[in-house]
């Protein structure tokens, strides 16, 4: 229950041991077929180009910026936690110029102050965050991307955390390039990066003036391996079991169904909070702005947060996350990611967490809380 | 039976399906350090840095061009199939200048050339492919190595096919980056690229100028992720379910001998060869100069050569891999790799390829190969 990898279904893990075949048997094409429309469904993406890049999610991250930027290109960047500052770390390795809005971490990207930015110059990329996983905010993907549009610049919007837990809709947003991992609210494992790009995009791309400086992301490359229309091209050799594993984990979300599992996750996210504050916790981000599958809690005063993680680990074998860079030691990170996301995460982590607040002299009422959970369980 | 993925054991598909668990927990960082161990161990690089990259081997190709060159480096690459040509492509673009020894697809690197080439101006990099996937040739990296020193330049060391199939001795090599792939000669799914790093290149690394011009695969920032001092750096989401899979596959190599596997594939490439040749076929490349584990066998004239491949796969579920680039329509690939390279499976290959060829009108005497084919299996 860390900021990710989450729990990963039997099935999923038995998906990945089938066995391995060729990259180029028919069999497999279809699989990958099967694996592009899915995706389009899951983004709600009918007209972008969707595949499953061959790493985990910061490739979806690098393969955006890479292929969107060239040496000159003004990019700006809003960031409001970890992930922001490495899209603004990447754009510079591009060879742009790269202009920030930065924010304290907790708090939702400014769309005002990022407007104010896009204004300054002509800008050919704005890349920001819909769920910061090292903070637990969300941002407003589709005003973020409107104004990405009215100063004709291409958005590029991190949902690493946030498909499949809340709602995630490209062809609403009108976004360019989004990009996922499956190893959270997905709940398959580590390892691959779902990405979609807008027609708009694949225009930018393939008129690029200099080469992408990534040969193994290049989307030139990669689309005459993944199109589909009629001979492959070989480029390189797709993670065949890591496919199986997130075929599988698809035909599991769609089973669900995807609006029952965004449910879920807000009823377990509820009941967690419910429980958090009962035990005289309280919760970094503002609720509004709060994701349901990345909670931040604060550490309270003369709570040792490493030795709680320790405890819940060792006594539990139950993983929380620490806070990082200007969060460390300020808070724990709990996720509620596609299977992880139940009663019975939330009913196990807030007796955990209550336990080892005990044993370090806080007082924390593990029945209350328990019984302020089940409230919101129902 | 292709060029690869090679198959795979059941013990390490259900390596694959065993529980997700965190990436910063205390026991999947006990499994990475006896997975760095164990690849020192099957390079024979006891003093390099050895990690396994989150992407095919293709990742480990770009991690060793962006990693060691900067704009304006000279780099000298070898072309000796579709591998060597890739990675000039990649150089080209690090920024560097790329200077290409280029020879006939189905020959071994030609070491007075690349010393000519590195004669001509201060080097940065040699880069070549020491068993070419494309094309069944194996270069001598020992002595290609040497001149890349003698020169002073980096050695780069493309040995995804090579790797556990024929012997790879980075020490006595002395060579400075190495990597390859996990789904040839390992017998792991297709996902990971394990590479070792000399203390020279390492220095070269964090010497540089201007930051890698790749974010997931910069060595600034994956060597405090797996660095393994004490508290690792977050750095991006390993691809844990793969990771068990190449642990349990590093396990059976050792299991069996790295020099028993070696003397295995030998042994059935002489079997296979010898079966070919009494089928009336006959080999792309010099005897001297074969990779036992990549088995290119020329196309005779009047037969259709896609029409065999698909004759096979569609009648005994067995594929061989298609000619590339210069050879394409002109051979056949047929891979004895890790868990492929058995004398069940030179056997069956050679039913089912004469079939075929019988299909075709070409007389191909099933008898004959098999017979010859045991004569060197004993």
């Amino acid at each position: 229950m860390g900021p990710g990898p989450s729990d990963v279904s039997p099935r999923v893990l038995s998906a990945l041991a089938r066995p391995t075949i060729g990259h180029l048997d028919p069999q497999f094409q279809a699989l990958m077929e099967e694996i592009k429309a899915a995706l389009q469904r899951l983004f709600n993406a009918p007209d972008h180009a969707c595949v499953p890049l061959p790493a985990p999610g910061t490739a979806g991250m690098e393969a955006a910026i890479m292929n969107l930027l060239e040496p000159g290109d003004r990019c700006v960047v809003a960031i409001n936690g970890a992930f922001g500052g490495r899209m603004a770390d990447m754009a510079g390795r591009a060879g742009a110029t790269v202009v920030t809005v930065d924010h304290d971490w907790g708090l939702p990207v400014d769309v005002a102050r990022v407007e104010a930015a896009l204004s300054g110059a002509p800008t050919k990329v704005l890349a920001f965050v819909h769920a910061e996983t090292s903070t637990g905010a969300r941002s407003d993907a589709a005003s973020l991307c409107a104004v990405a549009r009215k100063h004709g610049a291409l958005s590029v919007v991190d949902c690493v955390t946030s498909l499949g837990g809340i709602v995630v809709d490209v062809a609403a947003w009108d976004a360019d390039v989004v990009y996922s991992g499956t190893q959270k609210c997905l709940s398959a494992p580590p390892g691959l990066s779902p990405i979609a790009l807008s027609k708009r995009a694949q225009a930018a791309i393939s008129g690029r003036k200099e080469k992408v400086r990534n040969w193994l992301l290049d989307f030139n490359l990669l689309m005459s391996y993944w199109g589909g229309e009629g001979g492959r091209t070989y480029h390189h050799t797709a993670p065949i079991n890591a496919l199986y594993g997130l075929h599988e984990a698809l035909v599991a979300i769609f089973e669900e169904g995807q609006q029952a599992a965004i449910v879920r996750h807000a009823r377990t996210h509820e009941a967690l909070v419910a429980g958090i504050e009962a035990a005289g916790l309280s919760m970094l981000v503002a609720e509004k702005d709060r994701l349901p599958q990345l909670n931040t809690v604060r550490v309270p005063d003369g709570v040792d947060e490493a030795a709680v993680r320790t405890h819940v680990l060792k006594h539990w074998d139950l993983e929380i996350g620490a806070g990082l860079g200007p969060l460390k030691g300020q808070v724990w990170r709990i996720g509620l990611m596609g299977a992880s996301a139940t009663a019975w995460h939330v009913r196990l982590c807030l007796t955990a967490l209550c336990e080892a607040l005990n044993a370090q002299g806080f007082k924390a009422d593990a029945q209350a809380a328990l019984a302020a959970a089940d409230g919101k369980l129902g």
